[in-house]
């Protein structure tokens, strides 16, 4: 798989690069590439404790993109799903801990225990105060005592980050910390594995199936099970927190494990809010990629029951674009329809000349359906006759219905009743043309005017002009020709639907879309509609 | 292509479900599903200019996640990638829209144009204010009139949004909007198409090519390109956007078209800042999901030249999780690394009988690589013997280094040269023991009670206990037994490690992830050479 990457070797380090130069400073890192990598709050001044988090990369935004008042003060990255060194943890640690202390954040990984644990042993030789805990939030597996950590760290993040930055001691901010791991609980599901940058994709999970219980670095599940849809993934997913939502004060994390789409995101995150469940779910954070793991196509849950000093702190507002929040759950606000959208009904009206030239028009459209139809098929999706043909016997029916006597409210009633019956673009088209040509007539203009004033109203809501292969070689000359009488318009308009057939660049409409080899010696379905048209009524005058 | 989602037919309305209950409230929707889909500020008063914008779905965030105090009023929504109805536009419209008036935003597509374009003369003959400005920031194409509409379009909400909230006029507005429309550009280069939902992925980009100047909807880029990596991509992108990044204050927006990863990201952006083209840029959004197109894996690149106004606009904070904030371009900020990294060299002294214990524990563990090497084989990769003996070697050649007459020196300086020399976990876990030991003996504890307490400190960070199936499971009970002498020490110590090979549910370090019919039968081979040191040392007393 190609990615967006240099080489697999320096890919963290120029990531890391990235990062800091799109944080406007905010961020700073030590000199220690490549091996020590360890990024920081630049408005640092040790006199609060320090909360250090780190290990593996390919899982950001974590942890680094977490630095920043009332979070991380610094993280330490390891090579993708590698543990950082001792000497990196440990440099991390000396470069941020003061008088307060330091309290390491570690994901239950053995890696990053014993790395995080032995540079904890040198501070502590060299004099600072230090405190690890370990977070094992999955529950995938609930068996295992030795649980991965997983999307809960956040809550530890986000909880002994506000504490520490409301200047709580080493003690206060530690036993936060593991009070919120004690109530954290973690589980995932993905549709696919991950691509670890320059190895193959492990070909594990069947297409249709899905991976209950899998860790953030591609490692198998815990049972792959048939994916139905997101509701019955959402499902199977609380069912195993469950037993970890006890009261009513639950905060959930919809965590994005990397590729999947907002869209599928937000899907999710609805059969959340919905789900048997939703009533114990009082703050929800997210959906957002927040422990990722690389491209994988999953999500995670993680809840948490929280008392109200935990609650305040994980509300607290922090100035971290990769921190989404933290949303109280409540219904959906759904606001009525507005007044205005149902077009005012005219009251009908006769004028059997009015009447006559549109039964005249409708019935040439009728007759040239299969001829459209076929010329539209060079192309197009040969439906143009069809479908001016359809608008036309629809508009025949209401023909009773129309103001006809009132040509002021008759075009916008064409309009409306085109917008209605025909399909795509043609009838928006249409009904921009008629309404501004009624608009126009309401301000006193001649209907030949007026037409031409509706036709620059669709050009320039459109964006097509004259040459660009559309209706508009047709109808445009006509209507300019107008005042000299329908014979010249006519004339007209079949010198510029004849004209369409040289043109072999479109420039707006489907045909841009289309090979000029198909274009060329073929007139515009819609300039030889209105040609025709026009011809029509020339010929019956 | 298995998605997280229920149905086509309702994914749309379910993910703008989903938005609003994760929204806390922020957001209200019009009672109009399944065809009206619009979403707006709840907390909109009609007291300033509406701003509205929408299109097709499928580009999450944008541009339902934009809605809020700042940038836009409203989204209209359409289904996945087409265009909403006249109809949804114009409830849209008549939703927010007061005294002020309202501009629609529209990309260049002319379903979008269409419809926004009828929607508005429709609220126009309503008697509202209405304005509209369409974005054609793509420079995929330069010679065509009908440039598309891509991740531009932000700067126009960000912009017309905060001069919107600031109470400006209709006119203020769309000129601004105008204006940042006319110096916007934007390009994308893409390494795979996108999965339309419910329909099979095209497969138009060949493994190892990429697609410069793509669309947001699948459709075919400009050109097919041979990616070679993450800089010359960059490169190629920023030299389409040259032309259009004329003096000093160029602002640039680093867009995610969906899958690409954080890390990949980062390191775009890494190269985005170190560009030849860098010293231009004033300002950076980004990295960040902005305008996708569903899950491509590609990225985007917007640039704009901003003058004192649009950049207060630009950079005036707002609360909409989905808006990363600008920042400004500056210099990396890198920091020395602290003192105390490189461990204090002990005073080598002598003590001959400290010497020769540690030479005959070397030797025996030499002796025994290769039979501890089989073993490791049964339920690892067989180095065991192999990382042991190196150890050895290393540290029989800087006996003459260390503290020896000094116990409380002799065991962190043990531990740092372990944790050198010995690869992996083992010797972490190694100096873990040595450094606790070592600071239990300056606390003044015995030897025997300080080994003791070594051991407990690498059970704590290593998670490991008794039972575990690991060397623990010999070395506990030989330090229990020590105080009794080494005899009895030797013999716990065997009868510990050959308890091992009954255990078969290994629950900790590497043996925890091999079928248990690997393991019987086999004694750890860490707990069997913990034995064969014991052993020797009570031969040779």
């Amino acid at each position: 798989m190609t990615q967006f990457i240099n080489t697999k070797e320096s890919l963290v380090t120029e990531a890391i690069e990235g990062l800091l130069a799109t944080s406007g400073g905010r961020l700073t890192r030590l000199d220690g590439y490549p091996h020590i990598k360890v990024v920081f709050r630049s408005d640092w001044d040790k006199s609060k404790v320090a909360l250090i988090s780190g290990g593996g990369s390919g899982h950001e935004p974590a942890h680094a993109e977490f630095v920043g008042a009332g979070m991380l003060t610094a993280a330490v990255c390891g090579e993708v799903f590698a543990s950082p060194s001792v000497d990196a943890v440990l440099a991390g640690i000396l470069a941020v801990t003061g008088d307060s202390g330091c309290l390491l954040i570690v994901k239950n990984y053995t890696g990053d225990r014993l790395n995080f644990g032995l540079a904890a042993e040198r501070a502590r030789a060299l004099g600072l105060k230090v405190e690890m805990v370990v977070v094992d939030d999955d529950v995938a597996l609930p068996d295992l005592p030795q649980a991965r950590g997983l999307a809960g760290t956040l809550f530890v993040h986000k909880i002994a980050g506000a504490i520490a930055e409301d200047n709580g001691s080493l003690e206060m901010v530690t036993d936060a910390a593991k009070t919120v791991i004690s109530r954290s609980a973690s589980i995932g599901m993905s549709l696919d594995t991950c691509t670890v940058p320059g190895s193959v994709k492990e070909d594990r999970i069947q297409l249709g199936n899905a991976e209950l219980g899998l860790g953030i670095h591609g490692e198998a599940g815990v049972e792959q099970v048939t994916f139905e849809n997101a509701k019955t993934a959402m499902q199977m997913v609380l069912q195993k927190l469950e037993p970890h939502m006890p009261g009513g004060d639950v905060v959930a994390l919809l965590n994005n494990l990397g590729a999947t789409t907002p869209l599928e995101m937000s899907i999710l995150a609805n059969e959340l809010m919905h789900s048997p469940y939703a009533e114990k779910i009082k703050f929800v954070i997210g959906p957002a990629p927040l422990m990722t793991s690389l491209d994988m196509h999953g999500f995670s849950v993680s809840v948490m029951s929280v008392d109200d000093v935990h609650a305040d702190a994980l509300t607290q507002p922090v100035s971290i674009p990769a921190w989404p929040g933290v949303q109280e759950r409540m219904p959906v606000k759904i606001s009525r329809l507005p007044d205005g959208l149902t077009p005012v009904k005219p009251i009908p009206s006769s004028h059997p000349a009015t009447r006559s030239t549109v039964l005249a028009i409708c019935d040439m459209l009728i007759e040239a359906e299969s001829s459209l139809n076929t010329l539209d098929a060079k192309s197009g999706d040969g439906d143009t006759g069809s479908t001016l043909a359809t608008a036309a016997r629809s508009l025949k029916e209401s023909l009773d219905r129309m103001p006809l006597a009132d040509l002021t409210q008759l075009m916008p009633a064409l309009g409306n009743e085109l917008s209605q019956t025909m399909g795509g673009s043609s009838g928006v088209i249409l009904a921009i043309f008629f309404n501004a040509t009624g608009d126009a007539c309401a301000r006193g203009l001649t209907i030949q005017s007026a037409l031409a004033e509706g036709l620059a109203r669709v050009s320039q809501v459109g964006g097509a002009k004259v040459g660009d292969r559309t209706m508009i070689d047709a109808l445009h000359p006509a209507l300019q020709a107008l005042p000299k009488g329908i014979q010249a318009a006519a004339a007209e308009a079949r010198t510029g639907a004849d004209a369409t057939a040289s043109i072999i660049k479109a420039k707006a409409g489907r045909a841009a879309y289309v090979p000029e080899e198909n274009l060329i010696g073929h007139n515009d379905p819609g300039a030889e509609a209105v040609a025709l048209v026009f011809e029509g009524l020339a010929s019956s005058t």
